[in-house]
C-alpha cells in the first residue's frame, strides 16, 4: 500500500471508531509516538509501548465522543484531525480536544505518530 | 519568540486575512515550501520563490474567504488548518479546499512549510 492508500485506511478506521484496530494494523514494530511534551513521557517507541500509551489515556478519560477529519497527505506522511469531547476523570473537568496527527509512512507501515495541540 | 510565540503570532495574522504579511515577517532567508506533488513544483525555496508561487496561485484562483485554526504545536513544529473557498479561473469550478499546513521554527523563523491535502 503507498501513503495515500494507507492514509485512506487508516482514516476510515478512526472514523468508523476503531482507531485501537488500525494501530494495531499499520504500526511498524519500531513505532515511535511523540507528544507535546518535555522530558521521558516525549517519545514512546514500540508496539507495546504505544498499547501501553493508549491504555492510561483511556483510564484517565471518558471519552463521550471522537470524530477523525482526513487524511490530509504529503508525500510519505500523512495528517488526520481527531475532534475530541472528554472528561479528565481525575478533575473531572470536560474538554474539548482538536488535536492533529502526523502520520509517516515507511513500507506500507506507520513508522511515527506526532500529535500536535 | 519560541516556536509556541511564533505560532501564535503567525496564525492570528493568518486569522486576520494577513498570511501573506504573516509569510513575509516569520520566514527565513531559505525557507522551504512542499507541496504535495512529484516534479520540479515540489519544492520552492527562498523567500522570492515563495512570493511567485504565492502570486501564482492567487491568478490561478478567485478567493471568495480564508479560515484559519489553531495553532497546534509540537516541539519546534505547528500546525494551521486552513478552510478555503475559492474558484479556479481556468475551469470555473468552485472548490472548498480544506488543508494542514505544518511549519517548522528555527530561531523564531519559518524554515520549512508543508501543506497536506
Amino acid at each position: 500500500m503507498n501513503t495515500q492508500e494507507v492514509a485512506q485506511a487508516f482514516t476510515d478506521m478512526c472514523k468508523a471508531g476503531q482507531s485501537d484496530e488500525a494501530g494495531l494494523k499499520f504500526w511498524a514494530e519500531n513505532v515511535r509516538s511523540i507528544e507535546n511534551m518535555d522530558g521521558p513521557m516525549r517519545v514512546a517507541e514500540g508496539i507495546p509501548a504505544l498499547i501501553a500509551k493508549g491504555e492510561w489515556w483511556y483510564n484517565a478519560h471518558e471519552v463521550h465522543s471522537v470524530e477523525a477529519h482526513g487524511p490530509y497527505v504529503n508525500g510519505d506522511q500523512f495528517a488526520v484531525r481527531f475532534s475530541m469531547d472528554v472528561t479528565n476523570k481525575e478533575s473531572g473537568e470536560r474538554i474539548a480536544m482538536d488535536e492533529i496527527a502526523l502520520y509517516t509512512v515507511a513500507g506500507g507501515k506507520i513508522s511515527e505518530e506526532r500529535f500536535y495541540y
